[in-house]
């Protein structure tokens, strides 16, 4: 299978649980370099078109894993650019028939199979109303891309694990490289994101200790602030649908807004803490999750790391903030994985999951 | 306390739990019936001043129980008015500092205390750059009344519970007559809601019997589809708040795409069906849950309560599906009060959540 060549013990053992999805993890230094070296050009090309087009409102349209890149493009567009952005509700066109006015609106589908139709549907509306159309894929003959003026190919190479980790990490590349595009600057910055997800991806030891703590875990809170907080989404999703653990994600903000009534000192918590002002308005939930007495997971960097119950110290080296979120979910989707083995379930299938979702 | 005047039970039994939960509950009937007779002409003219600047776009700010309530707009906006709308990721503005350009935009922000910092500080922020402001609260006096350039009065009374009920419902129908007024129309059909909401508040035995099945309950699934999906979020968090079971909400759709390896006969369901389109799109989900034995109780019309586990059938004798959200989450807001009682604890007082919670 092209897919996993690189996996670690592919070909011996083909019936090892989880074989697949742990070589799509480790083919993502190499994805991300093709993207910088192979998909960069184009994607700053179209971000030039685009630009030209003057978008002031965006839309993003997604689900699962791609609604969490898509939700980190809403913060790279707002913080960035300025541009307002919203996550399309698409029952509104697909159930209700709704046909908003989309002049100068930038309409972008994210799809890692661009195959659901009423992704395709909800375009395709989108279209005909005035929207300037991008979708970002992962298969450029889809009919998603077919139906969109534009389109990023994010050259993941095929997926065959059902949990999405390689599409999504390239998603967010892409995308980033888009809104770099869109403002005439070449996101040089992305150049260490290879070698660092190598380092990464090189400590699943380290990961495989800290899953035996959720090996018995009922229910698990993940919690971040801005660029981080699309991670603890895709983070508590990845744990969901390849351990069953039922993980519940929310802002810090909205943590303290009531659901921090469940967070007690058996119901851990893991926070995704950027090194920058995400991780820093982060720091009073922080401060009063540990007040509680929760058991405190920290993604990110040494101090916050010692400050917790445990953790994972995220290698940045300098890397600016908008691009840690495309390194903060490597240990999450390794936690992931590694919880489900300890749970003596396999990561590739899990129950009840098609690779491409046809919701309607 | 005034607040809790019609609250059975009130004055002999002050240190009853859940007492004034259940004492703003009951009021609900009443508070819509104030909203009808004294607050919709204002609102009508505040939707007519609004609708004179011609927004193109809508951002929608809020957090919590509020922010589900403009998870509803969102949905009347973009079906009923064809505005393509955002909800705003605040730490964008607070922590990033962005200053997104904002002609031509509208921005409600939904505060029951109005007090909240960060909130405040966006809405200043939205007003700096442009936008129309409009702020939805229960105090009139509040900050961000002050800061935004319209203002509506939802009118509920004095809020005590640290669970909010009727500042829920009563936002829902104050944003639904303000859309209407936006398109010119007066929202008649609302006018049937209080006698409805009387219905459903008397049958708490009904409920109660409800309750027993998620007594020892260690997690729960909360799904429905279009205008019913802020009802599956607010009473997921609802339940969160006073029960502290991991409740996680999706739509339909969503669930499909990954969490639905989470449920099974051992992780109940609870779907909100609504009287309509949105209900109609939900069919396939209900389909799939009850073919993977799933505990499914169904909060909506008869036919899909006799076809399910257990449920509760809403009386909507024709009101429009947009609408039935102001309804929908009156049972589930006495099954979260009645879980909670079961289990031996206090809905007044969640462990950890202040009333007014200070954001920044």
């Amino acid at each position: 299978m092209a897919a996993t060549d690189s996996a670690p013990g592919n070909g011996d053992h083909r019936e090892r649980p989880g074989r697949i999805m742990s070589g799509e993890m480790a083919e993502q230094p190499a994805v991300l370099r093709r993207i910088l070296e192979q998909g960069a050009p184009r994607i700053r090309e179209t971000a030039a078109a685009v630009a030209a087009r003057a978008p002031r409102f965006v839309l993003l349209t997604a689900r699962g894993t791609s609604d969490n890149a898509a939700l980190y493009a809403k913060y790279l567009l707002e913080i960035k650019l300025g541009l307002p952005c919203g996550l399309t509700s698409m029952s509104t066109t697909t159930a209700y028939g709704a046909r908003p006015e989309l002049r100068d609106v930038l309409v972008i589908t994210v799809s890692q199979s661009g195959g659901s139709p009423d992704l395709v549907a909800s375009t395709r509306a989108a279209r005909d109303a005035g929207a300037v159309t991008l979708a970002v894929t992962n298969n450029p003959d889809s009919p998603l891309a077919a139906v969109s003026e534009f389109h990023i190919d994010i050259l993941a190479g095929p997926e065959k694990a059902l949990p999405a980790t390689k599409t999504y990490t390239a998603s967010l590349l892409a995308l980033y490289l888009f809104v770099e595009g869109l403002r005439g600057a070449d996101g040089a910055a992305a150049g260490a994101l290879p070698e660092l997800a190598e380092r990464i991806l090189a400590r699943g030891d380290e990961v495989r200790r800290l899953a035996s703590r959720y090996r018995f875990a009922e229910r698990m809170v993940i919690t971040s602030r801005g660029y981080g907080y699309p991670t603890a989404k895709e983070a508590a999703l990845k744990l969901m649908e390849t351990s069953y653990i039922p993980a519940l994600s929310y802002s810090g903000a909205d943590l303290l807004h009531g659901p921090l009534a469940m967070v007690d000192n058996i119901s851990p918590v893991i926070a995704v803490v950027t090194a920058g002002r995400g991780g820093e308005a982060l720091q009073p939930v922080l401060d009063r999750l540990r007040g509680r007495g929760a058991d405190l997971v920290v993604v990110g960097p040494a101090p916050q790391v010692a400050a917790a119950s445990a953790g994972f110290v995220l290698p940045v080296d300098g890397l600016p903030e908008d691009l840690q979120p495309i390194l903060e979910i490597l240990p999450l989707q390794l936690l992931a994985y590694e919880v489900t083995l300890a749970r003596g379930q396999d990561p590739d299938a899990p129950r009840a999951l098609a690779k491409v979702t046809e919701t309607h």
